[in-house]
């Protein structure tokens, strides 16, 4: 099982997404992705990391036709460990970058939220929260993250319209920091994961943390509810139809 | 009594304010307007709901010179009515578009600001949270609606100026998402209403909520406290001979 | 001693930082600004303030030198004090105004981010919030500051990378008001003071604390802790070498 490919290059580690087609996200992948990401925070040798995907997609998101054969507390306890490790990733002690190397999309759009700056590739990759386009919720922590990196105005209008934005439209809002071509992404990426890689550990550790201690206790406050709310919504019956007209290989 | 002139067309119903050439608010018109959007919130038919006001105003906001007989008692109880009705408004289940048709002053930009979305007519309108310029003091809710709306720092210099903004000027701060003609501003509140009425229902409410809930949390927190402290301002001197010039009518 | 020059003209005090050539901040200088400041929140006389800095620094920050030479509980109960101060200025009942001079570093830019409108010289001078391109972590209150003046999101762009604004860029952030040459800093910060003069100030002070209120219970709540790690991390063996490299005069 490798979901995850970690490499490592100086003081820079790479993750890159690796499911599939679409890297799209189910439990053994999430806990996969977890230890990994655990295991890089306590790597002295790795001072910032990049967080990518492989092929056309950073991710679909949530594998839907496979969790619509579990069973709702098998989807719960999902939930739990995807929100928990979104969580975790948000205050991570290490600066994450993240590489959109393609379509960006939900579930996937809620990782690359909780990363410390998003570079996304120019042309057809698109990047959204659209679950409310097949009659979903979203979740607490991702709201959160959300407002946090483009405030509570474009937060909302992302979340009601469900757009799929370009990388461009998605730097106007805000949502990503950089755009780069398909063929500067990695080198750009690097770059500034370098730059980061420069700064105090401890000093920026610290600083991170300030800065997003109360939106990640917002986070934890409200996930347990909100879980409930989403699940509640998934398995209603118009939800579910167009669950089941979600095809992704 | 009819200060709020309510009709249906298919899944979106328009809310009109109607009161006097000005739309003023005053206790019966609140418990009237209160009392239709809760019938609005269970009637199943109605998807989304356009709130507009009759003739060349939105809304003046308070009615000043009839406010002037409450005695300090029937003001408080008035203030808690208002409060409690755009809180509710705020975090009403269902999409509310705002068709600024004119002037939105004051506690008629409050009810704005509660909103989903904000098209305002372009031309002599003008909108403004303008209480400081006549001594007033401005309400916890409106103040946590409007960061909401257009961040901490916008906020801060709509409320301390007090300016009046033409729609042109409330876009650029974020506190009007469209510009429309009047000739086009029914059609373009209903082409809005309508997009929000093909969402999911159940999604969208679950949603807005995760979006507002802790600005809601600190509104209703700080409440109590601001209504005392702005009843004394409205009270006091100065702020009472300003109040006695305002002439509506 | 006169660390600070206190004037009044009309209903405008102005207070001048004057300490060396580059107004760095040390625990008697933090004293003595508090209690000026505590006389102009009572002097009736008193409207508005403008508060800036004598030579070619608004200030400089914490006196880095002089620090090093203090114990740890010492250093410990300046900061205490410090964050005392800026929290008090943030939530101060009167507008001040911050004509920033010249550079505004570090414990300067917190000061600044106090006050409720900036203006700055154009030219050489620069604002930053830098600690971290000398290994500091900043203080929790200097957060919660700087998000209510330009967001979350750029405030994590200003803090990541340190960076040292002219003050243009500064204004494309949000972190200054108005640009200003230097010749007419002085005038147009007077009209800034002026016009917030003209306010009710119970209609100002109540309007300045609901705005505020939410963010200063954050520093509030977060600062004892932030301090403790402010000053493990300011002790560390690499960040001490930085300090020692830190030549003010």
């Amino acid at each position: 099982m490798s979901f995850l490919h970690v490499s490592r290059d100086g003081e820079i580690a790479t993750a890159i997404l690796s499911r599939g087609k679409v890297n799209a996200l189910n439990e053994p992948m999430v806990e996969e992705i977890t230890r990994s990401f655990e295991d890089l925070a306590t790597d002295n040798e790795v001072k910032s990391i990049i967080f990518t995907g492989s092929g056309k997609f950073f991710s679909f998101g949530f594998d839907v036709p496979e969790f619509l054969n579990y069973s709702k507390s098998d989807f719960i306890r999902y939930l739990e460990k995807f929100t928990n490790f979104y969580t975790y990733l948000f205050l991570f002690p290490k600066p994450i970058v993240a590489a959109l190397n393609g379509h960006t999309i939900a579930g996937g759009c809620m990782l690359a939220t909780a990363c410390d700056f998003r570079l996304m590739v120019t042309g057809k990759a698109k990047i959204a929260l659209n679950e409310i386009t097949f009659g979903s919720a979203v979740l607490a922590g991702s709201v959160e993250m959300l407002k946090y990196c483009v405030g509570s105005r474009n937060a909302q209008s992302i979340l009601y319209n469900g757009t799929m934005y370009s990388a461009e439209e998605a730097f106007e809002l805000g949502l990503v920091d950089q755009v780069s071509s398909a063929d500067a992404l990695a080198e750009d990426a690097r770059k500034v994961a370098q730059e980061f890689a420069k700064k105090n550990s401890s000093a920026f550790r610290c600083t991170k943390h300030l800065l997003r201690k109360s939106a990640s206790e917002e986070m934890i406050k409200r996930e347990k509810d909100a879980i409930l709310d989403f699940v509640d919504i998934w398995y209603s019956e118009q939800t579910w139809e167009n669950l089941k007209a979600i095809k992704i290989y």
